[in-house]
């Protein structure tokens, strides 16, 4: 059955999956000090324009959160995300489990406001009991966020600026950040949220790799981060295992080449659904779309394709969501065309 | 250079590779609820002789140790362990950071002594101040140990009677487990494992995987383990690239074929090594060699051949680690025949 | 200058330091083993209607707070409590230092809706992804709320019925307990508490104790609850000191007596405050009261009597605290007929 | 029965008391804020030659360590202490609850050796795989020790130097810090401990305060130590309880007389003791002796006078500990010489 359900149902790109065996018996020091992990890191310096950036390979997303924050806030510190930041929601408390608190403020399609940031930050100090409180020590977005929606240049650079006012890190949660940045709508490239932010990831896990998360400290990481990263139990003794796709998906530009792929594939199944008449729950410019449906034809259409239940919209409709990656196949996008979504 | 560094210096087993490029495309579902992780839960049962046990697969040893002894602990628990034990030196504190104390007692040569164990139990709860102390919890053995040896089936059996008589679990870290069962001296088998302990895992990263650990609890897992894991962020997305890795390793006997030729190239080791006149700091019956040289001669010996320092044994000489895996090949251990060891 | 700031601004009633100074050179055991510590849960234990519970004296209410919730959730769970309760805003994330998420739910004047925590946590177990969050493992009251505000004893039984009917425990933080049970308007008894929780304390530093909270279990305490309370530093050495303030306490009704007092000091409050014109931003059953003043008129009362700002009412107005305690004197309430609040 | 049993079983120094009652009234802020604690502060920082010194007032000794050690480690650090030390053995895993390791060194009759801490650090960061281990990032000391022995003024200026050299800071534990600087045989003045140590404590629980222990950072606490200790549940509301006693004990002296005090009955204790020919298991200069017992005269003693049982010496002698406080009369030695100790 043709899937949308998500952007990792299938293995690896195939380039990695060559990489990975061509390399197979090379023997090779572990923990991250072998020289395709070196490689891959010099090739993300450049393409984000941070010669001296300082580079560490993760497993996966939730894990990267979690070591990420827990790293760089202090004990008394909490993080400010969204209330519809993964972190908050989807972690299993992952964030609380290293000691603290996510400080939720509202979303708008998924973005939080530099307007409503800065006066959270300014709500804060000017409270009394403030020492009482879970002090603001971070800002975590991710781009794309949750519901699929980009920050513009002029968001970032907000934010970021609120974020240096105050003197506390922004984190940018890049588990798809591939399919943000080739997005047609975007102004933001990846040197942009490598200037803005004090730390981000490159997501591979979504975007063509078996697993993993490339953390990018654009000036500095903390003091012994490989240590806090053994600490948390995200530190891979194969290194080379995420050295090696990360490598092989920054050569030649697979990353983003795969990445406008997806887009691709998301505009056209767009279009596809727009002419079949269905309505979209809201604008999103990257790989995930969330569609209106009513619950008849959303039954109806689960015995023919997978997507996933988002939310319901209404008593009569639900909101479901469709996927693309860049392991989407045109015919795919095509049989949709064919389906029954009266 | 030929090396000997350590049991995780190569990729994965070529059956495992070619596996995952076989099945790249299929679409399926994340987090461990796809068929081939399905599959490997069931070949791994039928191996345990434990139709009933639930089996888990996380990425790597340190992550294994610390979600495991957490999700198995109260909060007023510690577990107890060799001072040797990784858990008690080589994981930067992962236990710690879950919160609950690493117990040490006496090792000899890398194990526990039963009746140390005993003794130590029965210690703290006659001591009128063990309210204010850590309760012992959980033991925690390695097999094969951190210096490469064995518990023979006797020793397991009295430790797991201990265990149960204090009604406490036993934890076995098999990171390399198929060295341990196919060394050609011990009496213990993984039914015998699945038997005595509570939970254990078969490890993957050291024996052919590109990662990967199967935690096995014979009878129960904690409750919501799943989320126990996703909170450590150790829950893997691909779920897909654990379940065909171990699905392969327990197709058609290879986990246990290609740990018996570890074992092999370690005895073929020990007797060219033997040969040529080499002392061993202690006998070890699995993949591990540990060797006495003098100092020169480790120096002279670097520029050969990898191998790690593992203690000074004396003033003038050396304990050195030489460690074959399922990837040693035999004109490697050939080659160290030509080498000067004088 | 009368103050009206809180209710823990004074000493302790002198009862209770008449009792410290009479037992002062009797040696007695530490840890709450002593015959005063004894003797105050016996009679606690009567009070409540409650033979078999189990009562510990912990120091302050963050401390308890924080030591009950992780004490009695498992490592995945979270604790539901309202968006304004002190566990939530107040601690400074002292229940997230222990792991544990905070996941709350609207308030309603500091209480939480019983029909929204049932769609809540119905919610929960009926959303696909729950495994991937922070499992409801306990409910949060206080009672008195933040805002002064007390339950129903209608209400109380259906948030009782709802933590039973999905199997966890209802922890109601009785910080202000005296003050919510001697409310004229109440239906809510201590034994109805007992009854109805799993956990609820008794708060002494807040009513008449130099500090201490009676932690009551009404059926069974967790296991080794008490090395729980010295893991987290919060066992006290002189269990005496709290011992002795709560059997004095317990003794001849003085809790009860001196709680009615306050409130009684309360009523009167309300009313000269009422006489003068004054507005009230909700209404308060117990020993706080909200009271909206003009920004200029709250400058000037702030030169003559101690109050705490509370929140923003709008552009031009304020929301101010006054409290009442066990040790208000009739004299200063009058006096504040005598202040200027136009 | 007369009590030997430890300094803590007790009220409060007669003063202590009578200051708490003549202040009882007078309406103060909470959390430390009030000019008692002001008071006490300023009287500390001139006792301890620091007048910059900051200074928070916690409630009692397992507390203040896991308070003090959480917020001055880094996430990756543990604290080096004594096998025997408190945090080490007796405090039910507080430290490893706040996420650290303690990694322990031997101890010579309660003490670490300057020379083995040097060495330990030494060769943490000579050995390969450090960066998989617990960073070393504090030392603890207490002073006196658990088994009551003093530091020299050169062994805590050796201790120091090493701190400083790794750029670790030195925590002293002084729970019973007063009978240390009273001991007559000690070089080690309160000002030495401020200018060797980056952070210490002065006990109050077992030196006169109902409960109490004075953190002093000489130069500089971390930054928002308040919240931190408000975060670990520590921060006590009524901190009037705290500064009243404070400012008491360090008004007129009277710390330093009631601890010399102690000094001077555990003199006369042991004089009695040794023409009774008692044998003691160690030389103490403090307020704790530890005497070597037939098994037979230890319990035959038992009905007589509460002491506490320390260890077994051999198979039928036993170590008992008899502690002096400040409370205790010189009658109670007396009463000893008519014990039958044979």
């Amino acid at each position: 059955m043709i899937s949308f359900e998500n952007d990792y149902i299938q293995g690896a790109h195939p380039e990695v999956l060559k990489r990975l065996a061509e390399t197979n018996y090379e023997p090779l020091s572990g923990y991250g000090t072998d020289p395709y992990c070196e490689s891959a890191r010099e090739k993300i310096r450049r393409e984000c324009g941070c010669p001296d950036a300082e580079i560490h390979f993760l497993v996966g997303g939730t894990q990267t959160n979690a070591v990420v924050i827990d790293a760089m806030l202090k004990g008394y510190e909490g993080v400010v995300a969204a209330d519809t930041g993964h972190v908050a929601v989807h972690e299993a408390g992952a964030v609380e489990y290293t000691g603290h608190k996510v400080l939720t403020i509202p979303h708008y399609t998924g973005k939080i406001d530099p307007g409503e940031l800065k006066a959270y930050l300014e709500g804060f100090y000017q409270d009394a009991n403030h020492e009482h409180m879970v002090f603001p020590g971070m800002v975590y977005l991710s781009h794309p966020t949750e519901l699929g929606t980009l920050y513009s240049r002029k968001e970032l650079e907000e934010i970021s600026g609120i974020c240096r006012e105050y003197e506390i890190p922004l984190f940018l949660d890049g588990a798809r950040l591939g399919y943000g940045l080739m997005s047609s709508g975007t102004d933001v490239t990846l040197q942009d949220v490598a200037q803005l932010s004090d730390v981000f990831y490159i997501g591979g896990t979504k975007v063509g790799a078996l697993c993993g998360e490339a953390v990018v400290f654009p000036k500095k990481a903390p003091r012994h981060f490989l240590t806090a990263v053994k600490q948390h139990g995200a530190l891979l003794a194969k290194g080379r295992l995420l050295g090696i796709q990360f490598d092989t998906l920054f050569t030649d530009n697979l990353y983003f080449d795969i990445s406008r792929h997806a887009i691709e594939m998301a505009e056209e199944l767009k279009r596809v659904l727009r002419e079949k008449g269905c309505t979209f729950a809201w604008e999103s410019p990257t790989n995930q779309q969330f569609v209106i449906l009513e619950d008849s034809t959303a039954g109806r259409l689960k015995e023919q394709v997978v997507f996933s239940f988002w939310e319901k919209a209404d008593e009569t409709h639900t909101v479901v969501r469709f996927v693309t990656s860049w392991a989407t196949q045109k015919e795919e996008i095509e049989a949709l065309r064919h389906l029954d979504l009266s």
